[in-house]
């Protein structure tokens, strides 16, 4: 890869992806439409002569075709992720992911690119049958508009594969972690103890067990993987890698590290019943011995994962200010 | 069920839909655009009280709204079949599959209609990794849009089943043969062996092996399974059943099989490979335990289903005029 273009470029992942790269002394495209992305995140980058920016949004296709000229490798990071609120506006999981995707593959092809890495979710297993769960677990149900148009993105990217000899790495992400963390559990619960430290309101029964990755390890991975290059040999050119650690964590497990390293204790309120919303799911932990077959490995453990998001959190109040 | 919907009322299987549920006595509104619905199709239909047609196209929102206003059931059968040109029109599985069933959904979901029964494909399978394939088969590559258009809306009515309370009875057909067989490779071979009965021409080796079952087999098992209900009580709401028979057939048996019916003996040109065309599946066969449990059964071997679907076409050769 010497000239990447990032979708989503100015978001949580997006962003440190760029900065990554440009400190690997690559060129960088990053577009992003500002739904959810933040300036702020760029500011490094934008100093970087090897970095551009284009403002424009994925259902643009014009646009879109057009700031992609002249790239080889196209990570495809941007997405609608508010897993939670699907069916408060159902169609949105539909344009800004699956046609979005669709819109990314098909700017690729007039570009004559041919090489995608896909952030996909843990989310496509459903409510999956087997924990942990591996790449080619029993064909699942899905439970949320968001996993559905995530594996719409997945099938069209192996098409494209297939049927136009694209390469693709799809990566199916548990949560994740760490600095310029935007939205989730962390996000939610600290914002709560800045405005009421006395209690903390949690959706569900507490027990849901997820698992977490460090956002740096999270790029990592995308690198390491992409850099073996073994989507060029694989059956029908897709390699697809859960991406997670070895470890899960209850939520009351979690609320225990950010709770002990604020030095509070809210009382907690349960809303109730196993899932947090309709559509989540009790239980997620991915199997990760295909990614760390390949010789990746993990520097945070969940617990200091999720003290470094709390960290940034502590220094960059501001993020409240523009994500309401 | 009492009032149902049909999308692609007037197609090879909505028609034969159609016409069954007229004779047991349900009111049917059909629902169609023609793009390759056949008018004649409906020329029974039409004389009935209980039948009604709407002309108009899954993309029309508000009007697919209004035309399923009083229904209860939905059988989404129309789609994009061309399955073998997909690369051609990359967009056009997105939009008539993936993006009209949202519209269905959405549809229902204004009429507060929370039944459907939907027409996926045993294609969803990818090359199966199983064979035969049941549905809980490990999760798949998809190697055609059309196969990753179906996949999405099963994930979309899936999440609409979590989200909204819906019943989903998703069918994952192979082939289907019988009368008012449209397009597919005995209409094909036939067309050929019309113009020159001397030679035919076969995509790929021949040897690929395939599911087939006659047409009003699927619509028995269909109604069969709708009328045990076991989608109310089943996770998540959603039933999946495979619809095939526990037969296979090779290109070549089914060559022999229309050549032995029209008394030819033409000389076969084969283009090679194992593949009829990209993203083919050289072998599709799968497993119908589920299906067959509910003690539903077939009545036509793949023999005489070929048999009856080139009688058909020997007495219907206008639909090659209309078929172009």
């Amino acid at each position: 890869m010497q000239k990447v273009f990032i979708t989503g470029a100015a978001g949580f992942i997006g962003s440190t992806l760029v900065d990554r790269l440009l400190a690997g002394g690559k060129t960088v495209v990053g577009w992003d439409n500002f739904s959810a992305g933040q300036w702020k995140f760029l500011e490094g980058a934008l100093k970087n002569p090897n970095f551009k920016l284009v403002e424009g949004d994925n259902l643009d296709l014009p646009a879109l075709t057009k700031a992609m000229a002249g790239c080889d490798l196209v990570f495809h990071l941007a997405a609608n992720a508010d897993v939670r609120f699907g069916l408060e506006h159902p169609g949105k999981d539909l344009q800004q992911n699956t046609v979005a995707t669709f819109n990314v593959l098909e700017a690729m092809r007039a570009n004559a690119i041919r090489r995608i890495a896909f952030s996909s979710t843990g989310s496509v297993y459903g409510e999956a049958a087997v924990i942990p769960t591996p790449e080619d677990a029993p064909f699942p149900i899905q439970t949320s508009l968001y996993a559905a148009s995530k594996i719409c993105g997945e099938g069209m990217i192996s098409s494209y594969c297939e049927g136009f000899k694209f390469e693709a790495y799809i990566f199916r992400f548990v949560s994740i972690l760490g600095e310029r963390y935007t939205h989730g559990h962390i996000f939610d619960f600290y914002k709560q103890l800045l405005d009421h430290p006395d209690h903390l309101k949690i959706l569900g029964d507490g027990l849901q067990r997820k698992s977490y990755l460090y956002v740096q390890d999270c790029i990592s991975a995308m690198l390491h993987v992409i850099g073996q290059g073994t989507a060029k040999s694989a059956k029908h050119g897709v390699e697809i890698y859960n991406l997670g650690t070895d470890e899960y964590a209850q939520v009351n497990d979690s609320v225990g590290f950010i709770c002990g390293a604020l030095g509070l204790k809210p009382k907690l309120e349960y809303s109730g019943g196993n899932r947090g919303w309709v559509g989540d799911n009790p239980f997620i932990f991915l199997a990760t011995k295909k990614i760390q077959g390949t010789g990746w490995k993990t520097t945070l453990t969940i617990e200091q994962g999720i003290g470094r998001t709390l960290q940034w959190l502590q220094q960059n109040q501001w993020i409240y200010e523009t994500r309401k």
